[in-house]
């Protein structure tokens, strides 16, 4: 039953049989080397579409390097109240933009929506060098509550983002569950949707360390290699990275672990729902359940070896709120994530 | 004939199996896991001491966490004039302090002497704020030019930075290498000389991506896994690290891989110094070879397929000069070097 | 009809005669000085305490390191939603913290009270190195809807603070006026209720450029001068400063001049409040008002020649809200209005 | 005898009144008011050119934002081994440049000469993002040895930088000086000379604080105005910075402010040359002038009152050293030294 994280699991054989295959042999260091190169072309075929691509050994360094790329250090990201970037990440984007702020455009709702950037862009000052300008929107997909955007959705942002001269970053740490779970092709749910910047996780998703900072507006790459080796996220040796990438993406393996994991997560939010006592906070779209149980139901399920975590209060949707006895809890599935884990966690939940 | 970098190889197959082995089951995310535990634990005993650790993917990560943690942004961090962290690393120890700056010691040395240290004190202005004051000295080990600092060596230099409250960092990309070559323990080489901080690299000699922080002044480690975080070098799949550093450690696999490294530079070079037209510009003393050799020489072993850099002339002692024709290169092994190479190398050096 | 700003003024008679007096003779540079000693002194005896003082040019270099000294580039700073330092100095202290963050602890109040505290602590992540952790409240007296917070609201906020390892910041740019409004003492509305360092303006009420850093908590003065001097604030002339502070402490003028301010900003409240088409946001406490009014009428005001700024609609109480033809304006007085200025603002905007 | 600093001196009679006359009547806040944009006309006159010109109170401030429009973090700046900004200005340019670094690429010499810069351009490595690159020089103008450099000489040196796409910017914190001594109009010693940005004091030589950063290259310019309001540079009160400029350009008062010092400079230096045991270490080209003495005179002097600095043994010409009885001083002549002063000073150096 562990429903903690899905960077709790290791890598999928696949992706580690490639890193071994490519361990052999002599390459140059830092990225100049036959599988880097073969990595990067595999995602512009998956993409359908050439970009600047660069890869980084976590999500906040891919996610901050991105954004660093998008603002000077006395401008702001737009983002949402629960954005990952701006809850869990510490002041990494503060760290890498040279003290660029974060400023959330939503108060309570799931996602962001364009009455949410509207109001934004209505209400802000722009009495320059006073007030701060906004010239980063930074969207998670799937993001913290398990919700997906719509490409629709995201050409909606991207348009009003473009008429203020804000460049649009996605942070994709869970991209792989929100093409899956939509349908969607790579392409539609990000360059052709608006997006500027796509930082594509892979690690949560079945490898042990990738992830690509992929810039679709390759004008906005040109400093990204300074960034990248003055932070210490440029790997001697590249191979790492592209055997996993590699790994990954070949015969749309990314997308059978992506949605294998969101499958469970799906079963699981289904069963929950069926349990009076127990409410989904947001619908499951991708691989992230939000429920609201019983105290002493979640307490059971920790007791009998369940892991998760409580979530943010701050998370919940408007007009929601828990009562005394009543807990939030996060259940996210991975790839690896299989059903007799899911009919325990109900059984338990049940049995109280 | 890979003479290039220590980089441009894989990991040995012992480290590889051990990431395929820990690849398994289910951990906490972001280092809180067992195989993390375990590989400080092995890194304490080769050690012989208790150590606050951490570990980062690259080396310029370790150097430049390692000394934010000893300066502030206002003070300066003492080196030699060709410190792989002043020449090398863009200007990442300047990014992770917030600015503080390094100050090389040396201007024509090989390694940095008690004479450069007593006469940089004796000479730098001390009218705070005006003037940087030194709170940390950085040490390669093995360094550039290829040379070990023997434990004695250390020992005065830590002696002297002490009495001026300067913090002794040892930039260890090369420690294996370096231990192998001395005789001398890895606690003789480190604490024991008085070291409080050492960057151990494993990246170069057998690993993939693998570098340890090891704080033997454990006060100093307080920030450190903030400073870590937000820099994004807190990997969520700990197990990624804990793994490289277990193969490699066990058994004493890191010392084997270095001592080959070692065997085949110092084969190199003894055949190089009996060519008439080469000399060495440094003994070579680890897995590093610095030569001056005829440029047609050089040319000619390019053209045959040989990898090395040509080296930067500032690196050259004291009297020595490359004449018109000449041309200083840096010839790196490792633990794949192969007489073979070697003897290729010699051969078409040889015959121009 | 100057109601823009109160730094749209110069200097009070007796301020310049004192900076003319002090210009004679030969000092030390940096604040080494009689002049800089003599207001030193004059500081400490009006807040009747010790504590340790250094002069900077602007409020916004005055708050940006003080709360550097509170804060490390990881942690955060609450404040209230419309607080200056993060509406209108950019991104002065993320600069000059090295990245920490500002975190607003308000949605509508006019001041933060214990509850906004008190559910602050009581919701945010405490997960480290993941979550940011405030370690400094900032505080606004008078704040920038003209309100000033009670020697017994402040106490009751430091004690929250307090417990929660949180040091107190008073941004004091109209510290005067909220003096002068309260009746209570320079330390009663400092040190007394718990502020641990106050960023006290001078520049608005009666000087040209003088801003003292006031450390009450002198252990958290401990880097101020190498920060000072590396962001240039460290002045060569420090009798530039320190005359200005003796000129306008000396026999109370600072109060004279702030309640010349604040009684005409009484007035223009008063006489605002009895036109049946205007009424106040929040009352008028020391020298700001924060006024609504028919658009049409903050037009002709503006037609007529009177200076204001129109005000952020976000600084509205909880339930007021403009309607389509409505303004919010702030008004602000200065030690220079005089009563035809106010009585004319009212005739014209009578008179539409 | 006041030869300490040319900053320990008030402001000449003619700036502190046209402070004064400044003082009156109501204008806009930061620097949008007549007197700042009089100010710049004058600036713009005096160099008979158009340029983008921003006022900030301090030398430090003023290099630093120079300095930081002309490189990014990753960037470095050559300068004179003992350039102001990279000895008496605590890590500032790296502070306002995200962490740009200083180079220098003098060891010896007094001034930069075009063969510093071709072997710097020669010997330097450009392997980037490894390597860091140079993208901005600094020139001290009079520098810290009291030294003039003639125009040809910024010529020379600005045609090599160009050649490497390096901007020139010049400290003139004594600038009046190095005019005045040089018969040089303002426009051969800057922009027509290949200067892309002048830090101009006017602090040292008759104001109290005031400093423009003049932008001949005005594209240069396009981020400074945040720049300067997130480091706390915009003062509110235009006023202050501009009546200071305009007393001081008026009429050329600043030149014969200027005049006065370096006369009195070049009699201490030709009566002290003539002092068997005395000798100079540089020419005294400006105000300042490098003396060596016995020790014995040096304190003789002290004990009698005389005010100077001991001054760094590394500014010594090659070939030149102190011997063990020795010291090397710095005297700084300024607008207000009088003859009574150098020959008090000369009779106690004589009479041992």
């Amino acid at each position: 039953m562990q429903f903690g994280s899905d960077n709790q699991t290791g890598a999928s054989q696949k992706v580690l049989d490639k890193i071994a295959s490519a361990n052999d042999g002599h390459t140059h260091g830092y990225g100049d080397d036959q599988w880097t190169k073969a990595a990067c072309d595999k995602i512009r075929e998956v993409f359908e579409t050439d970009a600047t691509i660069f890869f980084v050994a976590s999500g906040t360094a891919a996610n901050s390097l991105a954004l660093a790329s998008l603002v000077k250090p006395w401008e702001t990201i737009l983002c949402h109240h629960q954005a990952h970037i701006l809850i869990d990440e510490s002041t990494a984007p503060e760290f890498f933009s040279g003290g660029a702020r974060q400023v959330p455009v939503t108060k309570e709702a799931g996602k962001i929506q364009s009455s949410h950037l509207e109001n934004y862009f209505s209400q802000a000052g722009t009495d320059t060098p006073h007030n701060t300008i906004p010239k980063a929107l930074s969207i998670a997909q799937a993001n913290e509550s398990g919700l997906v955007y719509s490409p629709d959705e995201l050409t909606l942002l991207a348009k009003i983002a473009n008429q203020h001269q804000v460049k649009l970053h996605m942070d994709g740490a869970r991209f792989a569950n929100a093409v899956a779970a939509s349908g969607a092709t790579p392409a539609e749910m990000s360059w052709k949707a608006g997006v500027d910047v796509l930082s594509l996780g892979a690690t949560k998703c079945g490898c042990l360390a990738a992830e690509a900072v992929i810039f679709f507006d390759r004008e906005l790459a040109t400093d990204f290699e300074h960034r990248r080796k003055r932070s210490g996220h440029l790997l001697s040796k590249g191979r790492l990275f592209a055997s996993q990438f590699l790994g990954w993406l070949e015969d749309d393996h990314w997308l059978e672990l992506a949605s294998h994991a969101n499958q469970h997560a799906a079963a699981l939010a289904q069963q929950l729902e069926q349990l009076s006592d127990v409410r989904l906070a947001w619908p499951a779209q991708a691989n992230e359940v939000l429920a609201i149980m019983p105290t002493p139901m979640s307490k059971r399920l920790e007791e009998a070896g369940a892991e998760f975590y409580s979530w943010y209060q701050q998370s919940l949707p408007p007009n929601e709120q828990l009562s005394t006895n009543e807990s939030l809890i996060r259940l996210v599935t991975s790839f690896k994530t299989n059903m007799d884990e899911v009919n325990n966690f109900i059984g338990i939940a049940k049995n109280g």
